[in-house]
């Protein structure tokens, strides 16, 4: 059997989680995430979030999160920034669109927006006096980190965020990879700082230990009158939604010791030794990132080579005779197996 | 703690799926649906409906299943015929409509529709000279077991499948409480039978059995080519789909033997017993469903008296002194549990 | 050639508004609704209002002008109460429900809604411990005149203005036929009266004197700064707005002396003859309309008899033996015909 | 008053056109589209189209017609490809994204879509093996001529709809402007052509000559079976249908020698001359248009020397020193005033 690096949500979830399922599974609670686990787990979040204000409702996946906030917070004339390497603007079969609103979708070099860019598309717009024939921006979504593992700075969010709450737009921070992201070299913001700096994000637990899951955090008293009529009305509200209360308190609970963060940890250390392993072999990696997935740019030789003994990604063509390839990891992924990936790439 | 009648959704999974996903957790599997586990599955769903060449998807819930499978079925100018006291009329936010098809809500008595209501639908439709100012009917949807649980018989959901094929109309059964339906006495029809009449139906497992899940079956060609795109727009592609597989594999396997029966027996049986006490005691039922939920007509004394010990569910005020109670039980209920109440309900 | 009076859209634009539109057909305008002539109107129908504040934007037609204004006005997840017989839940081919919101359609027993029926509405709603389940009510839409010609007393307006603004709800009327309730006998408010009682509501010109034409008065910040982007996602917003801005210029200028009023008053006073023609007859009214539509309850010989030299509207069924049958005056309706059928009623 | 070049729909209609609409405005007729003046417009555009089997509906605007043709042709789940210059993709406020319909937007030099791009786009999508991660390709929206005034050739319109038809796409032709470019030196096909090569098209009546209307044409069982609850749905179907009938008949009826045509020539020769002059004068044309509309590069000082005594419309920026400037004539641009702007040209 060929080791897998293709994803990082291909094993079911840490232990301790089923563990946790199967402890109370034959206890009786009222469903819809209107039971003792899901508040357990929101007055947990909200520790995490250093703000017992803000509304926590858990999702069973990132597409319907990300399409959930985007209808709940936008006006039906409004659509949403995003980089064109976004995920809501490429792999979600157009389920922004399919709620009535266009990803307005911004070119990126690297994956990121900055704030000089949301500010130019939103000045175009309403310096266009016939901006009414235009979509109205109404909220900028980022993926942090984003779909290539960048992230952002501290200061590059409060940029972005100081934009757009002084411009009337929303800010939506897609969290799925959020907790590789927190734990990665450099990353210099935490939960906190993002419940300080969006209307809405959310604590991705479907990639980073969970069966499934994604935490979202949202703001305003729009949001809290209406969220949970929008998860309904998008099918995402969870009969039994103990299950996801169960475990994000487990992920979460622990503060800073918490497990989501140890995993986490685990899964951008692995990553690290295989960017280190390629870098000493002298290959290029696509774009430097420090999360959980790294993007060696291989010839078709050293991909056959390694197609022998593993599964990476093949992400996109970068020129002729190059690939690029991806290799995930995650919070399941053994450290034997890492090392005997290293020990092949020095013999690429 | 009082013991709760008031939903089949209020413990966990049966035991033997959570040992199912246990025991695979760690494995390494493809997403999406697309793993082994979801294949096996699907071939024994397909082998219950004795049809090889039907389409089988698994979605996490019953809302969710249903707007998927009414948006992937209709055009956007159609709407969708249901008994107003269905589901999809009443207790989904909207999610039809949010997806752009009017539900053509119909009065029902029972619960129930009848071939002679939709065709005199229809009819009125195609009869009016000015149809195109009211929504082209294009789907009938109905619940079996209904939301008051009562089933239809093999006769009744054929003469609504002659129509509605006759007639160029799709004919959709939502099963969420299918199970209990099947093994409820008096039921004449089969999962063949239904994957035979219908073009999609779900075989419901949130509420029988599994921790969440609907297995979605279907028929023809555009459904084939479009179903998973769908799912993912809709925000119902589960990431690790294998959870989904695991489950209905588990709950499937063994032919008339399978798991889902027997637990679906079980509670309808036990819901007989409840039923048997009301009916001793000399208390009306609302109806005479012989599924898994009961509903006596109660006085507020009687309600106070049985609320000491159990809960069960608000249903509806029926006379100025009355209202009508539901009584669920599932696959979890223990029969120590309903013998208490039964003792109880004799002390009315 | 036979008469007819089966709707008031039968024939073009009252002869002002054609020789208005010729003799400024070659000036050149910008388009869109920006020109002087919309600018014009808007100032006209702002006085009509008795408010300088409101938004006054021109649509093409009914169905177009309600469901920008529901679209715009609601949230993504709410819904809007109507009369079951209103035109957006029976006529408009589910265009609201193509926006994406669900019409919350109450029984009413004349057309009409009472502000006791929203009030029952808007708590059952909020009293239910699981409301989210529901579709939220946000809106009240009702038509004035009703599709049946009945009118509602200010003190009615007022009531469910006052419920309305207490409790988050919007008010929007239909005023597809507002000239011809305004000049009705026994109608005791204004346009200013609307203006100041509803967040939005139209002032029909397809219907009395335009040939096309629906002038919105809509208030609010939100309003104010997307309407027109809702025009124009929806499509309506007109190329040559001119044609609009001429159009409502010439109904609605000269205050209580405009065309607009002496058009409506023409078409009751002549509806009003009809009516004493049937009762005169012996012949039941349907409903005690005091607008330009009356509706005789005729058996099928009354019904041959007519159709020899008129052309009314068939309704509905009232018994076995009797129709309901609209007879439609309008501004261009000519009295020598309404004599003409008045004698042939007394032959009946 | 300055002369203006900056559209073409700055003035009303064509005397023709408002003498029959005078001449009509007496009659009464049926609503809807469906009075003896839309058949008769019918007729004459099944002439053109050189097919009596092809279904023709008025419509007022453009914007409507292109979100009711999308919308009613594609499935819920399937985008529209369209050069990223497209008027679906910048100028309708995400009109077919308001209908669940992305826009897969291609770029394009030219304002045009090439059948090799549209086959890469197909192929892409069909090879990923993820597909139905993203939205599927279901129509081509060609504009022609172009948002510039380019022109496809008959090869080209014939290699996409090949490419179209050999692989389920749907084709739709923008027609807004479709005499300016039928007219055009060196156009190569006709009506029929399009009605031979397309699903759906149109031929826009608001900017060559008409008040408002655009014709659309479509093939298809699916099509003529929907098409008008599409229109109903999406607030387009005009009440007094009639006043696109009439409209129609004038501008089409006489074959070959039709008012439509004569009037677009007028255009596209004034069109030229100015293209000529300024070429004299040595200025660069941003591209090689042979429609209405032309568009020199000029700098701020020649715009400034122009706007003295004309109005053009500024399109965008060409570089530090040059914009790109529209200038457009229509079926009512007066000679004499083209010559005044070629003299003021020669004085650049």
């Amino acid at each position: 059997m060929k080791i897998r690096f293709d994803s990082d949500y291909i094993e079911g979830a840490h232990p301790a989680i089923i563990e946790a399922l199967t402890a109370s599974n034959l206890e009786q609670h009222i469903g819809y995430g209107c039971d003792e686990y899901c508040e357990r787990a929101r007055a947990i979040v909200r520790e995490h979030c250093n703000d017992n204000t803000v509304g926590v409702e858990f999702l069973v996946g990132g597409t319907q999160a990300n399409v959930t906030v985007i209808d709940a917070l936008l006006r039906s004339y409004q659509g949403v920034i995003s980089a064109d390497s976004g995920h809501i603007n490429v792999h979600e079969t157009g389920a922004p669109e399919a709620t009535g609103h266009k990803v307005i979708a911004l070119p990126s070099a690297d994956g990121r927006l900055s704030a000089r860019q949301i500010a130019e598309c939103y000045h175009n717009h309403w310096n266009d006096c016939s901006h009414e024939h235009t979509v109205q921006p109404g909220m900028v979504y980022i993926s942090c980190p984003a779909e290539n593992g960048l992230i952002y700075t501290k200061a590059e969010l409060t940029a972005i965020s100081e934009f757009c709450h002084a411009h009337g737009l929303h800010l939506f921070v897609d969290g799925a990879r959020l907790g590789y992201g927190l734990m990665a070299e450099g990353c210099d913001f935490t939960i906190a700082d993002l419940a300080s700096l969006c209307d809405a994000f959310y604590i991705g637990g479907t990639k980073v230990g969970a069966l499934f899951g994604e935490a979202v955090v949202f703001k305003g008293e729009e949001m809290h009158r209406s969220f949970r009529y929008a998860i309904k009305q998008h099918g995402g509200m969870l009969a039994k939604g103990r299950l996801l209360g169960i475990q994000f308190s487990e992920l979460l609970k622990g503060g800073s010791e918490c497990l989501y963060f140890s995993l986490a940890k685990h899964a951008d250390r692995l990553a690290a030794k295989i960017r280190s392993a390629f870098e000493k072999r002298g290959i290029r990696m696509w774009i430097p990132s420090t999360t959980n997935m790294q993007f060696p740019i291989l010839t078709k030789k050293q991909q056959e080579f390694l197609a022998e003994k593993y599964v990476p990604e093949f992400w996109g063509r970068y020129d002729e005779e190059h690939d690029i390839v991806r290799f995930c990891t995650s919070w399941a992924t053994k450290e034997e197996n890492v090392d005997a990936l290293c020990r092949d790439i020095e013999n690429l």
